[in-house]
């Protein structure tokens, strides 16, 4: 194993947890998509293709493939609860991403995780920026 | 903001980082996208979807959407580095699929990150568990 330390970071992935969201927001998987892609074109990304599924009984799950990596989400409609991730790279904003997410959801409230990835090391890469 | 800590968690999330990999086969997008199936089948998920594209000069993006969430991987060949992550709900053992990706782009060194996704606070939630 070697020592991967003084490596550039190669992307910043961020970790959203949204609870107490609108439940049939979290059930739609077409607004879900809409949402997903206002999300990355107003980080500044580039949208390349979208793959949305629905799960029995009511779950979703979607990916967003950007120039600048991807946006994916899982939901629970059940429980009003949202997993995503946004992994991005370069000049994207994924802040204004992670705010359209939790308006277009109306989150109650939420935990956002962001990892720098590439860098090695724990206490260099991670950190939770806003719960 | 309500308190969160209470909720079961909703999903492994593992972050991979790999260092001094193959560089041809970070470049190669097909045979990315039969690594990442292989990834994904090995851990016991059920693969829908794949999603691959290639990038200027060198660089591949994919997404493999399985029955119990994703797997993606972001390649820089030049750099011989690759960022994965396979989030998994179930009964899927994202082990398993780690330790296909590291064998199939004969990585140097790597890290793995877990998140419990949806359980709320940094010190429950987050773990380096191999480096």
């Amino acid at each position: 194993m070697t020592n991967s330390s003084n490596l550039p970071t190669h992307g910043r992935h961020i970790l959203i947890d949204l609870w107490g969201c609108d439940r049939a927001a979290l059930a739609d998987g077409e607004a879900l998509d809409a949402l997903m892609r206002r999300a990355a074109e107003s980080s500044g990304a580039t949208v390349l293709q979208t793959c949305f599924h629905r799960f029995p009984p009511t779950g979703v799950s979607g990916i967003v493939i950007i120039s600048e990596s991807h946006l994916s989400i899982h939901t629970w409609p059940d429980e009003g609860f949202a997993s995503a991730d946004f992994y991005t790279c370069g000049d994207v904003r994924p802040e204004a991403a992670v705010e359209v997410l939790r308006a277009g959801l109306a989150a109650e409230s939420s935990e956002v995780l962001v990892v720098d990835r590439g860098r090695g090391g724990r206490d260099r890469s991670i950190r939770v920026v806003d719960r």
